[in-house]
């Protein structure tokens, strides 16, 4: 059997610890499958005396992070997170010594990922990130490789598990939002600080990454149109169920000839969509390829055992010499391709509006719609609710987006809205 | 760039004929990806002059396929078709003449699989085989490498589309399995002759290989336990419905102290797992991790353009030079492992009974179970049929699966039964 394949380990969070206990309980079957043994030589991490429930006698500890890039070992795996600071300095020295790196980082991806593409190439290294989208599900691999031979029209998915742990509960349990928030965090399942996930940035992060891979362009993160769930009422969950949809987050992108296009939105699924039936913490990936069709990869996107789960088979396809270029081809044969113009989308929309219970306001939002040339299929207007605002909900034709923007442009400032109008995409 | 990776196809069939298109219609985008060109550079097939709807004639034809391993060419791609004859023949030729071989025959694997992948690592080169299972979806990538550090403790998931696509129809429209299958010859979603879909085995053919992949032993087809859809009603599937599942063919494998369990079978679905909601010709596999939890892979699992996608994935992976092991790991590192005594196992099972419809039945049946030790869940009995006879369907509570076939062995050959019984079991 050929050499160890030693590695370093930056962070020892949930997912650190769950990458040492992988590469323990499954030793020996990671030695067969990988062809050779892959070690843990030394680790990194803020805090040396914290009890993580691994034994870290073993591997030799490290103070300044930075300098693992310096240990004696063939990979560093970066799992510190944060977009630039100690990761990112880790991941540059890394490459620059010609070592492999492997990261789960979806912040710094979508922000230098191109630059750290580029550094590997040059120094003829690894560059892997399976676990930055979508936990353990091999959904990188899956665009990288396993749709390979496709031009990918569109890949779009449920990225962020803790909104649809929130939309999933909201929906079987008839609950608003922050309630909901508020259980998701007692359980853990939110962060203390929720913001990056349920406004929509984790996602957002991770459809980069994705589209980047599908499209064979640049990563363009601050291209992604980006909005979260925090808007949403029970009541928007109830009339989509009612309308034989299901709330999703969604995280979708298109590459046209308009160019580029991505998104983060919630959305509506219809519900015999494979992406309407995940619920949970679960996320899920479609891909659509002009010859393989839809492929769906779906599976834990989160949690320390799945994340770790991807962490390593990365490792395993470094440690048997499996890898390429991190985007699928080199850096600079990625396209720059700019972004799309949302506005000439064509789609059916929903909208929800909160007016004042009083005579005229229905007339004036179907008035607005008529001059924007928004097309209504069908329009719900329920009873007062507990604080006296009435809900009116309408699901519109097939259009071009920039109408719908014009229609909410002509009812802002209204005295007839007792609050902001709720726009989401229907998925098609 | 780099040279390019010449292509020798054997085989002009449905699947052959989407090979060039898609070499072609992407053409750029594969060479982008896989760093160099590809390109067919010789083709074989029975008939010369057979039209194809692809223009031939820029490629060598070789007539005698055998021999088509022995022309200038990297990879040659076999989609003959069959466990021996020519297929294998040109298989074990090419992979002598050390050349890469990529193939879509679950057959020849099933039957031949380990032998081929000792032959390609004695020459050191690929062995591919993507396409043998689930048509386009990556679940070989997915489980070789995607899940790689996991121990898998089980695999299933629907790997017939032909059946899918039946039962589905069987169940959307309440028909009952002749009709459906007559309609889907017709549509061309089953064969002139369908007995290797219908009875199970083409699904057993794709099983092996998963769980030889999965779990790291050596394939072994003769140890499958294999049913098919043939005696089903659409009472069955009625019933099924009632009682909250959905009724799919299900290959399912596992790795367990009593040794290697394989199967395919028509089982219970429960209507909330993801399996239940994969209709028509739909493929989906499940893998179950040690780390990773439930990894679903799902997509067009036949068909020209998607099972083309998956040969041109793996000619991708051979030209960017990111292969190994066919199987993962070396041949000889394959554990043989013997078959699980089926009876030992615990399970849930449907038993559907058409009986005599006079007093005294029901106890026949009730005293069967009780002295097998079965225990019986539910049961329902509905009016006579046209045919006059009832049918009793019962659903028992978990037990090892040796008292049910005592208890059927106790009721052979019984005045009261009009028909053979149907034994599904319930996927848990």
């Amino acid at each position: 059997m050929a050499d160890v394949l030693r590695v370093a380990l930056a962070g020892l969070g949930t997912v650190g610890g769950g990458v040492i206990r992988v590469l323990d309980e499954n030793r020996e079957l990671i030695a067969r499958r990988a062809g050779r043994p892959i070690e843990v030589v030394a680790v990194s991490a803020r805090d040396r005396l914290k009890n993580r429930g691994v034994d870290l006698s073993r591997f030799a500890w490290v103070d300044d992070t930075a300098t693992l890039a310096d240990v004696e070992a063939d990979v560093i795996v970066e799992l510190i997170g944060g977009s630039d600071g100690p990761a990112l300095a880790l991941a540059r020295r890394t490459l620059a010594a010609g070592k492999g790196l492997v990261t789960a980082n979806k912040a710094m991806l979508a922000h230098h990922g191109l630059d750290l593409a580029r550094a590997a190439e040059e120094a003829g290294t690894a560059l892997k990130f399976e676990a930055a989208v979508a936990g353990g599900i091999p959904v990188i691999k899956g665009l990288r490789e396993g749709a390979a031979a496709n031009a990918i029209g569109r890949v779009y998915g449920i990225l962020n598990g803790t909104c649809n742990f929130i939309l999933s509960k909201m929906e079987s349990e008839g609950r608003d939002f922050a309630e909901v928030l508020a259980e998701a965090q007692a359980l853990g399942f939110a962060e203390a600080d929720p913001s990056f996930d349920i406004d929509g940035v984790d996602a957002a992060h991770k459809l980069s990454i994705l589209a980047s891979l599908a499209f064979g362009t640049a990563p363009a993160f601050d291209a992604v149109e980006i909005s979260g769930i925090r808007h949403l009422l029970a009541a928007d969950i109830a009339e989509a169920a009612a309308l034989g949809y299901r709330v999703r987050l969604i995280g979708v992108a298109e590459a046209g000839a308009s160019g580029l296009f991505q998104r983060v939105h919630a959305h509506l699924v219809p519900s015999d969509h494979p992406l309407a039936h995940v619920t949970g913490a679960t996320n899920a990936v479609v891909a659509e390829g002009n010859f393989v069709g839809r492929l769906l990869f779906q599976g834990a996107g989160a949690g320390a055992g799945p994340t770790a789960s991807a962490v390593v088979a990365d490792l395993i396809d470094i440690a048997r010499g499996e890898f390429g270029p991190a985007y699928a081809m080199p850096a600079d044969a990625l396209a720059t391709t700019a972004a799309a113009d949302s506005g000439e989308r064509r789609g059916r929309a929903y909208l929800r509006f909160s007016v004042a219970d009083r005579v005229g306001v229905l007339a004036e939002i179907a008035a607005a719609m008529r001059d924007a040339g928004v097309s209504i299929e069908s329009l719900i207007q329920r009873g007062a609710s507990a604080e006296g605002s009435v809900l009116v909900a309408i699901v519109t034709h097939e259009g071009p987006e920039r109408c719908v923007e014009h229609a909410l442009e002509r009812l802002r400032g209204s005295q007839s809205l007792t609050g902001e109008p709720l726009w989401m995409h229907i998925l098609a």
